[in-house]
């Protein structure tokens, strides 16, 4: 039996996700880190839903990453018992930290050693300690070579009951930098070879046995080689985005979220539509792209339950609070009218989705976020 | 009786209100609209609140205007009865309209003779037809001096049973590219003569009596001659931001909202600080300083009940989607530690209170937005 889906019918912008490819980008990423022998432990800030979440369990994932004390709470509340907070820890919820490490086991972040007594001071139930490593980001963290800040951070670590120094974490923002497979390669080998020299130097200074967490979107897609690790964190990759396929960490065919906008007019002398689908239903995420410049977001047709694929020469080239402007081809403009929908793949999946309360998927059910919850 | 405030303590990123300089912000505007002689009809998608709302009408404000027909729903239930939804009109949202005219008095915006007859079928209650024009920021519109496009707009809209041709709108957005107060006035003389040419074409044509509604928050804090116009619509003035004070539409003094920013980390080799405030609390909007280059914010200490001064040689220089990095004088970031709280004055307050469901007041009240209602 052929199963068909009636598309449901937009009449205002919509964040809508075709489940199927998300649980396709989770398998594929989950059977790459079985290949790397890393612990799977996705990022769950791009989704930042339950019900996605859960499609991580099918595919045996156990230990999540996230972004917040809140989202944290959140994913805690929904049956998650190992949460790391791969955010530099706040001291100011010090507090909410303690109580939510007595219902699961739970990882914080540090980059000096300063935020550990107040910590230790609240806790009763133990905390995992990773420390933030800086390997050329420079957004945060300590720097890889600063042994000496390093070693203090794990002294501090070590002598506070209530913490369990667990091992060295960092985020590769520089992977987003490589526009070419080669340039990629060079900067994750070079970021592995930091942590592994970092962990070295940490067992010479006394703090043997630590693990090396690392893994975003494009180097995990992408490459093999993660020997030394003992986990990756990519969160992106469950949806993608127009950033990733314009890496080439995926396909268009792997973007798994999209915002259906309605077009509300055409300007044939500009080549332009207007849409209704602006900075609050996207975000203002940019890219740079080399053809096209600065854009906002890539444009499809319907097609079947979902979308079809990019339209050529075509893009989100400015946005307002509620307005987006695609610029296009002269032909694609013609055959657009008001009241026709068009889909737009977002720049920054994770910060599209944080605009919204629910998803709305391909068989119109609604897929709700942590934006749902009544506060 | 000196009334002292305690300032409400933040653990993490909190939007925070500034109510007394909301109320003079609109006061001022209110002011000036009285005496330009003009209607004032605010726009709400800026403050997105009831509550703030409800503050216009100590100014004696009983028309306002609204960038959705979400947004029209949500102030017409708060007892507004004169609304106008300045965006594009939407036909796939028809029903909605329909339904929403027949509880106040509501405007809608269109560029072309094609909506109209898809609304006038739907619609027992009259509607108020705007035209949009365009005088040259070319987002939307029809342009200003496009006769043929204007008179069939106004046949179309003066034909229809149910509609009711009441004026000729334009967003001057180019007010914002306005870098001079000279620059600012020629392009908002400009964007009058325009406007008033266009309205003297539609009588001409046989559409008298048309009114012009223009106003942006550059032109309407700053600017004089208002002559021809009939309502004047700024938005963004109640709260002010970054952008308004580096263009000098109001001192620093007149910004009303501000984001609360735990400080999690510093790195004095850099002077740099890391704060827990990113693109999901600022929205990942950006200014153009001429003497700091791109920035996300503007930073400024606690102080009494609210926040101080803007901090000199101090940004935000980059956002990921929950860090911040503020970059700031090495005297200014020996001065920060893990725990401060820094206020970060957004670059466009519209797009940063999007972001919330409730604001908090100065004497830590919660103040709500359309975001807290319940999907």
């Amino acid at each position: 039996m052929i199963k068909t889906l009636a598309m449901p019918s937009f009449t205002k912008p919509t964040l809508v996700l075709d489940e199927d490819r998300a649980r396709r980008n989770i398998g594929r990423m989950a059977a790459r880190a079985g290949r790397f022998g890393v612990r799977f432990r996705p990022h769950f800030k791009t989704h930042q839903s339950r019900e996605i979440g859960r499609i991580f369990r099918e595919f045996g994932v156990e230990a999540i990453t996230v972004s917040s004390v809140d989202m944290a709470s959140y994913f805690a509340a929904d049956g998650w018992r190992d949460v790391l907070i791969a955010f530099p820890v706040n001291i100011l919820e010090a507090g909410e930290i303690a109580r939510l490490a007595s219902r699961c086991r739970l990882g914080i972040l540090v980059e000096s050693p300063q935020a550990l007594p107040v910590l230790a001071r609240r806790g009763a139930s133990p905390l995992d300690v990773w420390i933030k490593v800086n390997v050329g980001a420079n957004r945060a963290g300590a720097d890889w070579d600063d042994k000496l800040l390093l070693a203090a951070i794990g002294r501090e670590a070590s002598r506070r009951p209530g913490l369990r120094l667990r091992g060295l974490l960092t985020h590769n923002g520089r992977t987003y930098e490589a526009r070419t497979f080669e340039a990629l390669r060079r900067v994750h080998a070079d970021a592995m070879t930091k942590m592994r020299r970092a962990r070295d130097a940490m067992a010479a200074a006394g703090f043997p046995g630590l693990e090396i967490s690392v893994g975003d979107t494009p180097s995990s897609s992408r490459l093999e080689d993660f020997a030394g690790a003992d986990e990756i964190r990519p969160g992106n990759f469950v949806l993608n985005d127009v950033t990733q396929v314009e890496l080439g960490s995926c396909g268009e065919a792997d973007v798994a979220a999209a915002v259906a906008c309605p077009v509300v007019s055409t300007h044939p002398s500009r080549n332009e539509a207007v849409i209704f689908g602006g900075a609050i239903h996207l975000s203002k995420e940019d890219f740079r792209s080399d053809r096209d410049g600065r854009i906002f977001g890539r444009v499809c047709r319907p097609k079947g339950a979902g979308w079809g694929p990019i339209l050529k020469g075509t893009a989100v080239k400015a946005l307002s609070q509620e307005h987006g402007i695609v610029k296009s081809t002269a032909g694609e403009i013609k055959r657009m009218k008001a009241g026709d929908i068009l889909f737009v793949l977002p720049v920054h999946s994770c910060l599209t989705v944080n605009l919204w309360e629910n998803y709305v998927a391909l068989d119109g059910r609604k897929v709700q976020t942590i934006r749902s919850r009544t506060s």
